[in-house]
């Protein structure tokens, strides 16, 4: 199959668990450490029906399936040749039997997944304001990083629209956005229950924020330890167990 | 003066800067780290003209003093036995010409201060819910420590109050707490723009928060290092140099 897997520009990156390769476009966007910190903050449990919103490269919905052995995952990405990678990155490590890519616009969830209930929703949204930052030319780039075709309030509200009571939604985005992000998961009913800062190294202010929120939970936030990346010129333990691990 | 100084069960502490003293009663609430952590975390400019709500010993305007050579404090205390017993310790500091305590109540701000502008507002409040943890035999510590006769949308509106565009609202409070803090600091318009967490030893859990917010601010929030309160046995050296230093 790898004769015919990859198109002009892309390459095959090896994800170094359980044999997992993901397809990426170096001039698009490629996943970063905060799809792999997501995928291990988020609480999962056997049998989970997951959505992901925004799953660009497919990474988070790859990660998943060497979490739990028993879980199936939906992935739903704006940009049908972004999702078209991503659903060839799924066949090639023929996982099709757990995810599924649907290209849609998370903003009509109603439309886009009628009636649908997951029990856990991860999200890597745009992290930038429109007006913030350069805007990549690449279309692919840019909305991915900015706020261009979804905002803070669009992906909490899909989150919502998907989660029962009880349900689950574990976001990844940027410290200064903290208390917008808090804004709009109480807004839509998402109780903030876990939070993890991760900070480049020791003394540093953190560049991450990881947020998980119980639709209807009682309030009540536990804060984690702070996650540091590196300590001198290498990842710290906790960074490196995360990347070389065995699946399940 | 110190012949009349301490009633019956009360004792003189050096504050160890600036020559300060405090009375306080050991049977009482006694001030706590979390005071002496907010009074150094709060941005002080000279001039500033300051209300601390909920003074209680009088330890954060008293520590105040030694950051700025020129500011008033007003000191608000809702218990008259306690807010006479901070008074006694500003004049034993003879610091009455920048320190003023009141007794009120500060769910009735507008009757207590009417048209009062402030630069900067502090608060050490009651951090437990009611119906959370023992409620102390004590009516003093019951007050200092359960939301009994304040909670947390009383003290953000009152710190509302008292501020014009720009003036800034520094909180010390429970991590746990983080979103409704959010929630009622958004509410009154005071938009965080600091934090710090606080943390018993590096890879513990927080047991603090600091945020300071600014009145109308524009969103973006800057989150600091942790700050870690112990290594091994003695304190960091960043918590030591809080408590062995030099006044203005």
């Amino acid at each position: 199959m790898s004769g015919g897997l990859l198109r002009p520009g892309e390459r095959l990156d090896d994800l170094l668990v359980s044999n997992l390769h993901i397809i990426q476009d170096t001039k698009a966007f490629c996943f970063s450490m905060d799809a792999v910190l997501l995928a291990h903050f988020a609480t999962i449990k056997p049998g989970d029906k997951v959505v992901d919103l925004g799953t660009g490269t497919g990474i988070i919905p790859l990660l998943l399936t060497t979490r739990v052995a028993r879980l199936s995952v939906l992935g739903i990405e704006l940009q049908s040749d972004v999702a078209e990678r991503a659903e060839r990155s799924v066949l090639f490590n023929n996982l099709q039997d757990k995810i599924r890519i649907q290209v849609g616009d998370l903003r009509l969830i109603e439309e886009l997944l009628p009636g649908y209930r997951a029990n856990l929703i991860t999200c890597n949204p745009p992290y930038l304001p429109l007006g913030e930052g350069m805007v990549s030319l690449s279309q692919q780039q840019a909305i991915a990083r900015h706020e261009i075709c979804c905002q803070l309030p669009d992906v909490a509200r899909a989150a919502a629209y998907l989660l029962g009571t009880g349900g689950r939604f574990a976001l990844v985005h940027r410290p200064q956005r903290l208390a917008e992000i808090f804004y709009w998961l109480n807004y839509y009913r998402l109780e903030p229950k876990r939070m993890r800062l991760v900070h480049p190294r020791a003394g540093t202010e953190p560049n991450m924020v990881l947020v998980e929120s119980i639709r209807d939970g009682r309030p009540g936030l536990k804060i984690l330890p702070p996650l540091f990346v590196y300590e001198g010129e290498s990842y710290t333990p906790e960074v490196k167990a995360l990347y070389f691990r065995e699946g399940v």
